[in-house]
């Protein structure tokens, strides 16, 4: 069944692989930020309809100040990356303003991540079905759908590929930007159609229905900005991935951070006029438009996203270039979900290595995918995409908040990391090179501030606070985690190892016995064959009659071992068996009592619920008792040997070829382990 | 937690108690029975309203048939105690009539105390809200809390009294016979006042529309009669429960089966007469009533149960005699609940006893109820309560039929064993005596035949199909674990024990390294505590700079035990380490192999999520290999001893003066068990 789902397993040695170059590490580690082009617009445009047909007008605008800002991110990114190559945020923060700055960058950007698949797959849904209507209404299913695929796909160590995306991802490039092309061109001959929602407009929001004077505009402005710093997203994870781009990688990664950031700042520029020239209309209720003029908007109209609106205005409606953008968006949202899934996990296994997550996080699955954080990744994003209900706006505008948090709080390390690095800087240019790298961070710092306090002000009422809220959460949640991992390894440490070390001075094995059968005489042949320094059979007395003729039935066999009975006036198994293991170990505490417990291996499914249940209780109280161990003799049933006859066949199925070399001896002094002794003594 | 919900343990000796006597038996056994004059008279009236008022008059009718019907089961259950004291159906029909019959039985009878649960509970809501109309709306709500104050109480092993119980049930009585009088006298005198209800009328069913000429009238009479039969339910008690009487048992427990009949029967044909002289009117869904002469119905109209409508029409409407006969209705149903909650689980016992049902039903709870058990019937008429909405009359429908199956399987066997009986019976008047027995459950069986198929063909339609698919799964479910059972039996079974007595030549011992850690010391000095013939520490190499750095750790701390580093190309760890302990299995397959696994002890709850998961795997995938035996190494941390101290005080807390008697050691040749050795050879 596993096998069937996620495949054979890789070798490690796959992990090893060959760089990224120009060509595909632009594509490739740009596709999440030239995604957000599919919703960036789409919210301007959307909160500015609160404001009438009149305020659709600042769209260009707007474009242009949010392209401003995400240009500066990239600079300050550019600037970063020649101190932290290996970097990302996470790195930064906690390098540079100590573990809590960290642990909330680390909250904040596995919260993005959550959102990047959820707002990729919510807004995939919507171009899909601009591209087939049919899908119209099940967008939740389609995005749901694809968040399922996309963990399937990382499980089973997929889409390792980087040529595929690669020319997918230029595929999408360079149809927007023929669009955006044949758009001017078409604007300059006066050829340029109107966009199909031409023909509606939105009623203004009661806020902003006494027009647009003064504080009102300003607010609508600030809250048009800050929806559309969504374009931001996605444009830190070249910065993130140096490690796996080409020699000189720093230079490549700087130079493909330019080049994505330029494509997605032109790009979107493109969009914002043309939407302005097409007179497309978005907004986040399609019930509450008007046709132009007032009266009601036909039953079928249906609202597409902008740039699957713009493609059908100016490659023509229902055309294959227009069909064939629209897909390609959809395409490339898949891309960056994609991306969110091999990040997430790579942080959490980071964040678990660092002790603030379970260590289940921590290593790799069968496909060489952290199996256990994709799942977790994929469960969180279908909570959220079922909450919002694919509604990509709503999930916008919680997941920006997180996105500039965690900008923030990185450029302020990078500021500090420049300070610091200035002090042990000596001569006049390096130092002078230093401060105008510093003076770029800051730049950074303040903006991207400022545009996480407007994204926090006018959007804190729209669940702002639910995301500050949720990574708070998170903060606390791991920092206990951590304390706690640290509490178990300063009580583990070796500092004093006299009493873990210290011999058990006599062994006292002691059988449990509930039934005198095969099963009970392995455990006694076991515990005799351990050669104890005393050893006793002890039956409960739950019930008289059973225990009288199972006494009997011992006697019979003339075992070498006497039989104790221990009185049960309870009925219970644990508390007699316990009091009497505490009994031993008071007259002679130095000893080790060893329990030995019969158990049977049955075939499982519903078979298991009928054994074993009394044992399972008994080993878990037995666990908690100090100088007793448990020793279980399994006695495999006929049922069970159908289960495990499949053991051995996975595991021949593993290629017989492979690098398994048997075990090899390391010697008392350590000679001739097989590790990798690179770093040994 | 566990002390303060279910309170201390009780003595097993506790169950040795006082029979009942004659007037404590009758009320208590039949509680049940009586209750279910709470809802048949509905039944039969519901029923009838289909075919309009003018059917309603057939009420009594019906009622004298239903009377009938049930004293020919008492009788006939009269006669069977004869023969099978200890009986009940179960025992009856299994030993007459084979193991499927008994298995037939004995998921009927489960069933059946399920419906008995949430019957009376459903009942009970309803009376409660005629008694107080605020809770009306909150039946649902009432019914799922009775029946979890009743498996509380189970639990916790109450309602042991038997005086107050019996006190309610006479009580019960005493004011039905009081109505039903005052009924009588007013009926004579004819201040008989109508019920609230003579002002609607139902509106005929469609089927049934056209008068009620010949086979309509047939087929509403037999369905009525149908569900009017579910006064029978709960008549078997005292049958089944002669143990728990005083001597004579036998003539008791006749005796009070007759006087139980008689006054169930004389105040429902009672019941029935008043109900048609107050024109009660009671349908399934009061949505459907008109005023009569047609017009809608008052908007605070409220439908009350029957025996609510009679008490406030006769005894005075809200008055203090009225309110208090309802009142004692709905805690006689309580009772009968109650009954059942005794009931179920001690059949559940005896069918694990005889291997049908999981052990975990066979054994007494803290305060000696049958926890598991009385759990699972909770649930169980839980999910019906849910399902149904606390519908008592739908409910109803689904009881009868499991309850006639069983009566007919048991009559069944009753004259199967008279029939046997007859041919070792010497002498006239002796086989005379017999034959009498058999024809009285002859005719037992035909009856109750024919009242099993009406309902079958009345009730096919609305339910009883799933009834019967119900006990034939229970019968498939119980059959195949019992096969289960009996093959595992089989298997384990001392005929051969050379296998299992033979001891292993050598012991090998496998040291399981995760960290260098004092655990992994702990269980090292474990191991060598044992002197086994060969050691070896093993680690899997999971990464190779962390492995490298364990066996450098390893050696430095110069421990005399080499230590094996286990390639593993896939990141796994129970895969390297089974095929090496197979390798060392194959080259000396008489030797054994013991596993030390070091394991955290935690304090639970959300810290066991972040420990041993890789251990508990690894385990479960050892229990599969023939010859290899897990040795669990604790080590408790500091956490869990917080939990852990709370385990001596509960322990503590058990009576000091309890019966306590110590270990006592039985020799080779049995001397000396303090096992109650009555039963040894």
């Amino acid at each position: 069944m596993r096998r069937l789902l996620v495949g054979r397993p890789y070798d490690t040695e796959r992990l090893n692989r060959r760089p990224l170059g120009r060509f595909t590490a632009l594509p490739v580690f740009s596709a999440n930020a030239w995604s957000s082009i599919a919703y960036a617009p789409d919210e301007i445009l959307l909160t500015l309809a609160l404001g009438g047909t009149a305020a659709l007008a600042l769209g260009p605008e707007i474009g242009v100040a949010v392209v401003a800002v995400m240009l500066l991110i990239v600079v300050s990114y550019r600037v970063a990356i020649r101190a932290y190559p290996e970097g990302g945020d996470y790195a930064i923060s906690r390098a540079n303003l100590g573990p809590w700055a960290g642990l909330t960058v680390g909250a904040a950007m596995m919260l993005d991540f959550v959102f990047t698949v959820a707002v990729s797959m919510a807004a995939m849904a919507h171009y899909l079905t601009a591209a087939v209507p049919a899908l119209g209404g099940a967008e939740m299913a389609v995005a749901m759908a694809g968040v399922v695929v996309l963990a399937m796909a990382n499980i089973r160590g997929a889409g390792r590929g980087r040529v595929t995306p690669a020319v997918l991802a230029f595929l999408f490039l360079a149809l927007l930007f023929g669009m955006i092309v044949a758009g001017l061109v078409q604007d300059v001959t006066g050829t340029l159609g109107p966009a199909t929602s031409a023909g509606v407009e939105p009623v203004p929001d009661p806020a902003f229905s006494e027009g647009l004077g003064g504080l009102a505009l300003a607010v609508l402005v600030l809250r048009a900005f800050s929806s559309g710093s969504a374009l931001a997203t996605g444009v830190e994870v070249p910065a993130s991935n140096v490690g796996a781009m080409a020699k000189p990688r720093v230079r490549l990664a700087r130079s493909v951070m330019l080049a994505m950031g330029l494509t997605a700042g032109a790009s979107t520029i493109g969009v914002m006029y043309l939407a302005d020239r097409t007179g497309v209309v978005f907004v986040l209720d399609p019930s509450g438009l008007q046709a132009v003029g007032g009266g009601p908007v036909s039953e079928d109209y249906v609202q597409n996203p902008v740039l699957a609106q713009l493609a059908n205005a100016i490659l023509g409606h229902g055309g294959i270039l227009a069909g064939a953008l629209i897909l390609m968006v959809a395409v490339l949202l898949v891309l960056a979900g994609h991306s969110a899934f091999k990040s997430f996990p790579e942080l959490a296994s980071r964040l678990a290595a660092d002790g603030y997550l379970p260590r289940q996080l921590l290593t790799r699955g069968d496909r060489l995918g952290y199996t256990n954080g994709v799942v977790l990744l994929a469960l969180a994003a279908l909570a959220l995409v079922v909450v919002f209900q694919a509604q990509t706006a709503l999930l916008v505008q919680l997941y920006v908040i997180g996105v500039f948090l965690s900008f923030t709080v990185s450029q302020l390390g990078m500021v500090r990391h420049w300070s610091r690095h200035l002090a042990n800087t000596p001569g006049v240019r390096a130092r002078q090179a230093v401060r105008t790298r510093r003076l770029v961070n800051l730049v950074g710092l303040v903006v991207t501030a400022l545009v996480a306090l407007v994204v926090l002000v006018t959007r804190f009422g729209q669940g702002a606070w639910v995301a500050l809220l949720a990574i708070a959460a998170m903060v606390l949640v791991m920092s206990r985690i951590r304390g706690h991992y640290e509490a178990v390894a300063s009580e583990l440490d070796l500092t004093s190892t006299e009493d873990a070390r210290a011999l058990p001075s006599r062994v006292h094995a002691v059988i449990l016995v509930m039934s005198v059968q095969r099963p009970t005489l392995r455990a006694l042949a076991y515990a005799r064959a351990s050669r104890p320094s005393s050893m006793e059979a002890v039956v409960v007395d739950l019930d008289k009659a059973s225990t009288g003729k199972l006494v009997a039935a011992w006697d019979r066999l003339g075992l070498p071992v006497p039989i104790t009975v221990l009185a049960s006036p309870y009925r219970e198994m644990s508390e007699p068996l316990i009091r009497h293991l505490r009994a031993l170990r008071r007259t002679s505490p130095r000893d080790l009592v060893v329990v030995y417990i019969p158990e049977y291996v049955v075939g499982g499914g519903w078979q298991a619920l009928l054994h074993n249940r009394t044992t399972k209780r008994i080993k878990a109280r037995l666990h908690h008792e100090p100088g007793v161990m448990v020793a279980s003799v399994p006695w495999q049933l006929e049922t069970s040997r159908r289960g495990a006859a499949s053991t051995p066949r996975t595991g021949t199925s593993l290629p017989p070829t492979g690098p398994w070399t048997g075990p090899v001896e390391s010697g008392v002094q350590g000679n001739g382990s097989s590790a990798d002794q690179a770093d040994r003594p």
